[in-house]
């Protein structure tokens, strides 16, 4: 006879809905694939009334965390209320009563994981978390187990799929980010208030939980550098376009020489680029190893059924483990990489630069950009001026070489001082495609 | 103190080579991330005089394989000398001796994995084999753990690196097919007797594996229907372009109503299509489940190091496991899906075809074609001639609506005894995207 493992779930949102649906539903199934059955023991959330399209079975709900928490026969608890706090007690206190605890809570992994792994550790209990980054694509457990051979220089991601189908919108629809931001809120793609995902916090939050996994290192979300979309403009994409790239919002952790670069923010990528095919909500991480090469996961990033499945996955791995009495099996994450031995600071990273300066359109304009960049030692890859307009507001929009971080902020602090600089400069990184 | 687990290795080839490199190199990280010591203990092979670009330790090699298969020392036992048999011997006496056995060898898997897995099973043994499928990708793990709390419709693949090579520089370059090879050989990507991939047996063995994985099927492998490359022209690839298609070489599994299709075969995909960017050698999985929807999985599908880490990967589950004590943590492969109840005959399957027939240009030429197809009840969703000669012979090239595969074979039996038809037709299938 299979063994029987008891699941507490905390939090009937739109994932927990989905967890219990499948816990319920999938019972006879996952009991054949884990070789366990998982049993839906006590479910909690402050509001039962709520219609949530499914009937959850009797005397299965609770409003008070602690009936799970201090039930010694749930083994798994899973969080799913999202936030740092209450989450961070209730987790932490499950682990000290030696539950094991599954959770999809990226915002609390990356501000207090540090704590997380601590107590669990301590607890003998896992600790796992394959919803919180990448939705259904299970790149945690690839990160963990099954490029295990591998050790890592980059990983991109497109892990925020509302800032993704902004910028997608944005390029097919020719609309602008207010409209495309309106429209992501009703078909339900951006939140009301859009800040955390649109000002990149949110995938800042999954970068840091990736460079955990693939470089040992334990970012603050501080230690990161971000910027959001909101100075995207049309015309930047259609610009983009011209030249052969599509903007993407991408959480880039990166290593070069003996430091690691941290940061999440539009990109320029060129077409041909494998994550310059991922449109609409989709979301993908490309990874390249040092045995594998180039890889890329491609999936669902968020969605009540991908995340729930995520969930499931899990649970189901616990389950198993501990119907065989075993747990702690996969290491809570890597050691820092002996190769890495610091993060990188922003002025110092290096990239191609594109930059769009709006300026009056008169002769020596263009004289005088160069001249400050090139005393900067920014070089020019091309410089494209499509409206000529005497005496009116043009922009002049440029590819730059390899250009230092910091070289390209002292220079557009004197540009964006000049007499014919009309508005503030766009500058947009890009980033290149590996060699092979 | 982490506990040491010792392997056996069998088969110093490109991957045998790439594994013993990595198990040495990289053991203490591989100890680190596993929590158990890997030991390589022996490695067995033919001729072991042969240069391999390093240096085994001294006393580690032998000749004879049952110089690890009776080492009780021994306790995974990896098989990569390929091939049907000895290889099935070998395996069958490690697991039987209680070893826990890693492989690469999808012919093996496709031919006999049924035997494989009921002695494993009686055995108390694992059985692993991530790189017999898509190389480095975790394609195996995924299927079997990540995305355990899906049921799947659709998995589609470009599993043959060498096939996928032909047709990317037969578009690229326009050379014909017989260029291609002959270029890919030069390179290493073809085999002096290509047979073996060009002909879809590759594709076949692994889509057998998938089928198994991810649908609980059992074929054998005159189950499927096999297709090779060698009837795509350079025409038909030029016509496909301009129609907004690209020729990819497609293992496809897919379940329609109770029955599972099985096939290997050439396959039009929209030029959108999220496999149509998978160039080169490169691999890519296609699959869509319940719960996830659409994914893709991309990487290097073959090669020493992708298949050497995905080996390695293999090896650190079981040590991980057995430094715990326990194995057989995961079930070889899913029960049998209850939505299937039997294959699909390849003359019931539907799709939408290519035909490109050779002709001579005469008036009422087209109406007879169309009306032996009207006569089978398929029916035309556009017409292209772009050469006109007169008397001479043309191209008529013709995408049906969704018709039945013994419909087409009818028809182009009668079409291909008509006078004026001056070559066998050919005839694609193509692959629409899901709608979502």
């Amino acid at each position: 006879m299979n063994q029987t493992i008891h699941v507490g779930l905390l939090g009937l949102g739109t994932v927990g809905t989905g967890v219990a649906r499948v816990l319920l539903e999938k019972s006879r199934l996952l009991e054949q694939r884990i070789g366990a059955r998982v049993i839906l023991h006590r479910v909690c959330d402050r509001d039962l009334r709520r219609s949530r399209g499914f009937r959850l079975p009797a005397g299965l709900s609770t409003t008070d965390p602690y009936k799970l928490i201090q039930d010694p026969q749930i083994k798994i608890f899973v969080e799913l209320i999202g936030g740092i706090e209450p989450a961070r007690t209730f987790i932490l206190e499950a682990l000290r009563q030696g539950k094991h605890v599954v959770t999809a809570n990226k915002a609390l992994l990356a501000h207090a994981g540090h704590e997380l792994f601590d107590v669990a550790t301590q607890a003998g209990a896992d600790l796992y978390f394959e919803a919180s980054v990448g939705g259904g694509i299970p790149i945690i457990k690839v990160l963990r187990e099954g490029l295990i051979a591998n050790d890592f220089d980059t990983i991109l991601g497109i892990v925020n799929g509302t800032s993704n189908y902004l910028l997608t919108r944005m390029r097919e629809a020719g609309i602008s980010f207010h409209e495309a931001l309106a429209e992501a809120k009703r078909h339900g793609y951006a939140e009301r208030d859009p800040s955390l995902d649109i000002d990149g916090h949110d995938a800042s939050h999954k970068l840091a939980i990736l460079a955990l996994l693939g470089f040992g290192i334990q970012a603050r979300p501080s230690d990161i550098h971000i910027e959001g979309l909101r100075t995207i403009s049309q015309a930047d994409i259609q610009y983009a376009e011209e030249l052969g790239y599509c903007v993407k919002p991408l959480a880039i952790a990166k290593q070069v020489n003996h430091e690691l670069e941290l940061r999440v923010h539009p990109t320029l990528l060129a077409k041909t680029h494998l994550l310059a095919n991922v449109n609409g909500v989709y979301n993908a991480i490309y990874i390249h190893g040092d045995m594998v090469g180039s890889m890329l996961f491609y999936g669902r990033g968020a969605g009540q059924n991908p995340t729930a499945a995520a969930v499931v996955s899990d649970i189901a791995d616990v389950a198993r483990h501990l119907s065989r009495g075993v747990s702690s099996l996969i290491p809570l994450h890597r050691r820092q990489s002996h190769r890495i031995l610091r993060l990188r600071r922003m002025g110092d990273i290096e990239t191609r630069y594109y930059l769009r300066f709006m300026v009056t359109d008169r002769p020596g304009v263009l004289a005088r950009l160069a001249g400050v960049l090139g005393r900067h030692q920014i070089s020019i890859a091309s410089v494209h001026q499509k409206e000529r307009r005497a005496a009116r507001i043009v922009p002049v929009v440029m590819m730059s070489h390899e250009a230092k971080e910091s070289h390209v902020h002292q220079a557009l602090r004197v540009i964006d001082h000049l007499e014919f600089v009309k508005q503030r400069t766009v500058a947009i990184r890009t980033e290149a495609p590996r060699a092979k």
